[in-house]
C-alpha cells in the first residue's frame, strides 16, 4: 500500500512537532548558538553553583531542541525513506550532535577534576534535579580518560556508528514462497505468517528464500556484526572496563550479577521447560521429526477474530481499567491526536517502536495488520509512549529519560494485562487456549529465547576483547551450535540456522535483549499483584512510570515494588510459565 | 564457469605459498612469538644502534611472514569468497596486523622521542637500508601524538576499516538485459559491452538495470562512503593535518601542488579537448542527441581480434623487446610458473590486480575473455608483477615495498608500448583507427575521467572535514553535477548519473585516482624516449623498477628521468591526446 492510499487519521500527524522544514532548520540554527554559548563555559564550568547552574539548564535547552529535530527527521524517514529531504535532514541533525558532543567534551572532565567541589554543589536543592546525572558523572571517574584523549574518543563517535547504520540500511528482497500454486511476497512481515501455515513445504520454503538472502550477504552481516562487537570492545578497552558486558552495566547503573543471574535461570536452570513445550508441540503436530521451522505452527485452532483500530482501543481500554482514569485519558488522546501511524506502507520500516522526544508527543510506528498480534503490539508501544509522556510532564527534561531496564515493564505490564484480560474473556474452551498459546509463545520469546541471544551476543563481545577471529562461519556455525542446545535435541536444526543470526537488530543494541526478560519477570509479579486487587501496587506503579528516569533501574523498580536482584521474581516467571503449560496440556491433550 | 571446469594451468598456483592450512598457520604462530619478542624491546629501542638494528630486522622478518600469510588469504578468498576456511584464516591474520599495530606503537614513539641520537645513528651504514623509511619516521613528528594516545589511535584502527569492508562484500546481482528478444546476464564484467551496442535501447536498459541496483542501496552506499570520507577526515584530524588532501600526500612524500596541477590541467585548462572528441562521437554517431551511456559506442569497427592466452603473451614479448631479454624471462615465468589466473569464474572477484609479498611471487588476478582489453590488462597487470620482482629481488624488503604513485607508473608504460606496438602493426586503415580510437579511450579513462573524480573525492573530503551532512541526495546530486560538467553542454546526463559514484571502489582508497593520471602523464614521456631509441632510458627505466620504494617518489621519478612537478610533462601528455585526436578525425571522417 502507498502512503497517500491511507486515510489520514490512521497516519501520524507530525506537523505538530514542525510545519515546514524551516522551522526545523531554525531550530537547528538555535541550537547551534545554544552550543556556541555552552562551549564558553569552559574552564570555568564549575567557578560557582551558579554557573554551573546556567550551564546545565543551558545544555538542557539545546539537547531538548536537538531531540526534538532528531525526532521529525526520524520518523519521517522511517516511514519514507527514499525520502531524501528528510535524509538530509536527519544527517544534519546527527552532525550536530557528533559536533556538540565534542565541543563539550570539556565537561565531564572539569566536573571530575572538581569532584570535591561539586559535591559541596550538590548538598544545595537548586541542583536538587541534577543529583543522580552529577553523581553518575563523578562516579565515572575511574573510567574518564584526560582531556586530550577524550577529545579523540569523541571525534572517534562519529566514525564508530557505521555498523548500525549500514545494518539499518540494509534493506532486503527475497524470493516469492508459493502456496498452493500462488506466488506470494515474502518478507520480514510475512515471514511469521508463512512460518504458521499448516503445509511444512511452505514453511520450509519461506524459511529458505529468507535466509538465504542472509547467506547471500554474509561477508556483509559478519562485517557488521563483528564490527559492532568490536566497537564496544574498543570503548569497553580504552576505558578501563574489564569488558565490554561490564561497560554495559556499568552504563544502566546495574551489577554484572544480574545479567548472569537472568542467563543462568534461564539457559540452565529451567531450560527444561522450554525441551518440555517443544516435545509436547512435536506430539500435538503428530510430527515424526520437527525442524526449527515448524514450531510457529499454530497449536490451537487460531481464533482468527480480526480488530478493527477502534476495537482494539475498546479492548485496551478494558483491559486497562486498573490504572484508572488518567491513564486511559492519555490513550485517548494517543488516538485522537494521531500519535499513532499504524498501517504498513511502501517502503515503511518494520516491526513498532514508540519513539519521542521531551518537546513532542510520545509516537508509535506500528505495521498494523489487525490480529490479536497487532493488538498486543499497539498496548505494548501505548505502554512505553504513557511511560515517556507521564515521565516528561512529571520530570525535569534531565530526570525524564528512562533506561530500557524499566522501559521493558511499562510494556510488558501491559502487554500481560491484555493477555489475562483474553484468558478471562474467552467465549470458549478453544478460545482460551488459544490465548494461553499466545501466551506461551510470548513467554518463550521473552524469557527462554532473549537469555539465548544474550548468550550469543556476550560470547561474540569475549571474541572482539580477546581479538579472535569473527568470520561468517566463526559466527554462524556458534549461532547454530547455540540454536541446537536452546532447542534440544528433539528439534532438528536448518541448515541455514546460523545466518539467522544476521537477522536480529537486536545484536546491535550492545547487551539489550536480556533486559527483555528482566521487563518480563518484573511484569509478571507486578501483574499478578495487581490482578488480586493490590491497590497500593497500582499506586506505587504509575508513580515508578511518573518517575522517568531520576534513579538507578534497581531503585525506581524497588520503589515500584519488585527487587530485580531477587532470585525468587524469576522462579516466579518460570513456575508461571510451568503452570500456563500445564494448563494448556490439560485443555487440549 | 565454475572454478573446477578451468584447466589447471590458467589458474594460479596458491600451493607455492603454503601446501596445506597448517603451514599457514605455523607462519601465524611464528610471526606471534616474533611480535611478542619485538615487544620487549619497549622501552629500550634506541638504546644502542645495535639494539635498534636488532629490532628493525626482526619486524621485518615478521613483517614478510605476516604479508606472505595475508597474500594467501586474501587471494584465496577473492577467487573463492564463500569458501569460509580462508574467510577465517584472512580475518585470523587480519587480527594479527591489528594487534601488532597496538603493540608497536611504542616504536615510532621511542624514535621520535630520541630524535638526536637517531639522526647520529643514521650515518652509520650498518643502518644504511634503513634511512629513508626511519628518516620518514623522524619527519612525522609534527603528526605524532604522545603515546597512550597513540595507543588509542592504533585502537581505533581496528574499528576504522569497516567501510572499505562492508564495500568491498556488497556483491549486487543486476536484472537482465534484453537484446534481440533473449535475456543477457548484466554484471560489473558486462555492463561494458552493453554499452557498446549499437541499439540505444540495450545501452539505456543496461545502464539502468546496473545503476538502480546502486539506486536500491543507495542508504547503504551512502554509509560506506560518507563513512570512508570521515575516517580520512578523523585522522587527518586528530594528527594536525591541514586537511585529509594533507595527510594523503605527506603519506605520500609529494607536494599538494602536484595535486591541484594535475586537476587544473585536466579539469579547466585542457577539458575542451575531451568535449571536442565528445562532439565527434556525436557526429560520427549520428545521433541527434547523445547521453552519458551512449558514449561506450565504438567510432570504428571494432577489430574483432580474439585472443588467446598464448597469442597474448606473444605479442606482449613482441611489444616489450625494447626491455631487453632479463625482462621478458620474467613474464616467461609468470606463465609457466602459474603467478596468473585468467579467467571469470563464479564468484570471483571482478576487474584484475597484481598482487604479492616479499616471500612469494607477485600473482595476478584477472578476468580475461580474450579481446583486446583483456590483452592490455595482461601487460598491465604484468608491469605491476615485474615491478614487484625486480623491486623485491634488489631491495632489502624494507625499501621493497613502492608506492602507488611509482606503480602506476611501471604498468602504464606498458600498456602504452603494447597500444603502439599494435597502431605499428595495424594491418589495415580500419585497423590502426581502431588501436587508436582504443588509445583515446584510454586516455580519457585516465587523464581526463580519473581528475574528475578526484574533485568529487576532494569535494567529499571537505565536506567530512567541515561536518557537512553527507545524505545520499546531496552526494548523488553533486557526482550528478560534475559529471555534466566533465562531459560537457552537448552531453545529456542519464537521471541514474549521480548514483553511478557508487560503483567506484577507488573512492575508498583515499586519493589514488589522480595518481592514474601521474602514471600515464609519465609514461607516455617515458615511452616516447624508449620508441626514439634512447637506450640510455632504457636502463634508467630498468634502474627505477629496480629501485623499489627505496626513496620517495618524486626522486625516484627524477632518477627514471621524469620530473613530475614539471608541467611540460602534462602538457605533452594534453598534447597528444590532441595529436591523436587529430589522426584519429582524419582517418575515419
Amino acid at each position: 500500500m502507498e502512503r497517500k492510499d491511507i486515510e489520514e487519521k490512521y497516519t501520524w500527524d507530525l506537523s505538530k512537532i514542525y510545519q515546514d522544514p524551516q522551522e526545523f532548520y531554525h531550530d537547528i540554527e538555535v541550537s547551534e548558538q545554544l552550543l556556541d554559548e555552552l562551549t564558553s563555559f569552559q574552564g570555568k564550568l564549575t567557578e560557582s553553583i551558579e554557573t554551573l547552574l546556567r550551564f546545565l539548564s543551558k545544555r538542557d535547552e539545546m539537547s531538548m531542541l536537538v531531540s526534538k529535530a532528531y525526532c521529525f527527521a526520524h520518523l519521517n524517514c522511517d516511514v519514507e525513506p527514499k525520502n531524501q529531504e528528510y535524509q538530509k535532514m536527519l544527517a544534519t541533525v546527527m552532525s550536530l550532535i557528533q559536533q556538540s558532543s565534542v565541543k563539550l567534551v570539556f565537561v565531564d572532565n572539569e566536573i571530575v577534576e572538581n569532584d570535591e567541589k561539586v559535591k559541596e554543589y550538590l548538598k544545595d536543592d537548586r541542583l536538587k534535579s541534577y543529583r543522580y546525572s552529577l553523581k553518575n558523572a563523578l562516579a565515572f571517574k575511574p573510567h574518564l580518560l584526560d582531556k586530550e584523549q577524550e577529545e579523540l574518543v569523541a571525534k572517534v563517535d562519529n566514525i564508530s556508528e557505521l555498523a548500525e547504520q549500514v545494518f539499518d540500511s540494509l534493506r532486503l528482497e527475497f524470493e516469492d514462497v508459493e502456496v498452493n500454486g500462488q506466488k506470494k511476497t515474502l518478507n520480514q512481515a510475512t515471514l511469521n505468517e508463512f512460518l504458521k501455515n499448516k503445509d511444512r513445504e511452505v514453511r520450509k520454503q519461506a524459511y529458505h528464500h529468507f535466509f538465504k538472502e542472509y547467506q547471500r550477504f554474509e561477508n556483509t552481516f559478519a562485517s557488521t556484526l563483528s564490527g559492532v562487537m568490536k566497537k564496544d570492545a574498543f570503548y569497553s578497552d580504552i576505558r578501563h572496563f574489564d569488558s565490554p558486558l561490564a561497560a554495559s552495566v556499568f552504563n544502566d547503573d546495574v551489577p554484572t550479577d544480574l545479567f548472569f543471574k537472568i542467563l543462568d535461570k534461564a539457559n540452565n536452570e529451567y531450560r527444561y521447560l522450554f525441551h518440555r513445550y517443544n516435545h509436547l508441540k512435536k506430539e500435538l503436530l503428530g510430527l515424526d521429526e520437527i525442524y526449527n521451522y515448524d514450531l510457529s505452527v499454530p497449536l490451537v485452532k487460531s481464533v482468527s477474530k480480526k480488530f478493527t483500530i477502534e476495537e482494539c482501543f475498546d479492548i485496551i481500554n478494558q483491559a486497562l481499567t486498573p490504572f484508572g482514569k488518567d491513564y486511559l485519558a492519555i490513550i485517548n488522546r494517543a488516538k485522537e491526536e494521531r500519535w499513532i501511524d499504524y498501517y504498513p506502507t511502501v517502503g515503511k520500516r518494520g516491526g513498532a517502536y514508540s519513539s519521542g522526544s521531551y518537546l513532542t508527543q510520545p509516537y508509535i510506528l506500528m505495521n498494523f495488520i489487525g490480529d490479536y498480534n497487532s493488538l498486543s503490539t499497539m498496548i505494548h508501544e501505548l505502554g512505553h509512549s504513557v511511560h515517556t509522556y507521564l515521565s516528561s510532564h512529571n520530570q525535569d527534561y534531565i530526570n525524564s529519560n528512562y533506561r530500557i531496564f524499566v522501559a521493558e515493564v511499562a510494556s510488558t505490564v501491559n502487554e500481560t494485562l491484555l493477555i489475562n484480560y483474553m484468558m478471562d474473556h474467552a467465549s470458549s474452551k478453544e478460545e482460551k487456549a488459544y490465548y494461553i498459546y499466545e501466551q506461551l509463545e510470548n513467554c518463550v520469546g521473552l524469557i527462554f529465547r532473549q537469555p539465548m541471544f544474550a548468550d550469543f551476543e556476550h560470547r561474540l563481545h569475549e571474541m572482539a576483547k580477546n581479538n579472535e577471529p569473527m568470520s561468517s562461519k566463526i559466527m554462524t556455525d556458534l549461532y547454530g551450535k547455540l540454536n541446537q542446545e536452546y532447542f534440544g535435541k528433539e528439534v532438528k536444526m536448518d541448515e541455514l540456522v546460523g545466518w539467522s543470526c544476521y537477522y536480529v537488530p537486536h545484536f546491535y543494541y550492545d547487551y539489550y535483549v536480556y533486559k527483555y526478560t528482566l521487563g518480563m519477570t518484573v511484569a509478571l509479579a507486578i501483574v499478578k499483584r495487581i490482578l488480586n486487587g493490590d491497590t497500593q501496587q497500582v499506586e506505587r506503579y504509575l508513580n515508578f512510570l511518573k518517575s522517568g528516569g531520576k534513579e538507578s533501574p534497581v531503585d525506581l523498580l524497588s520503589h515500584a515494588g519488585v527487587d530485580p536482584l531477587d532470585d525468587a521474581i524469576y522462579d516466579d516467571a518460570f513456575h508461571y510459565f510451568e503452570d500456563l503449560l500445564n494448563e494448556f496440556e490439560k485443555l487440549v491433550k
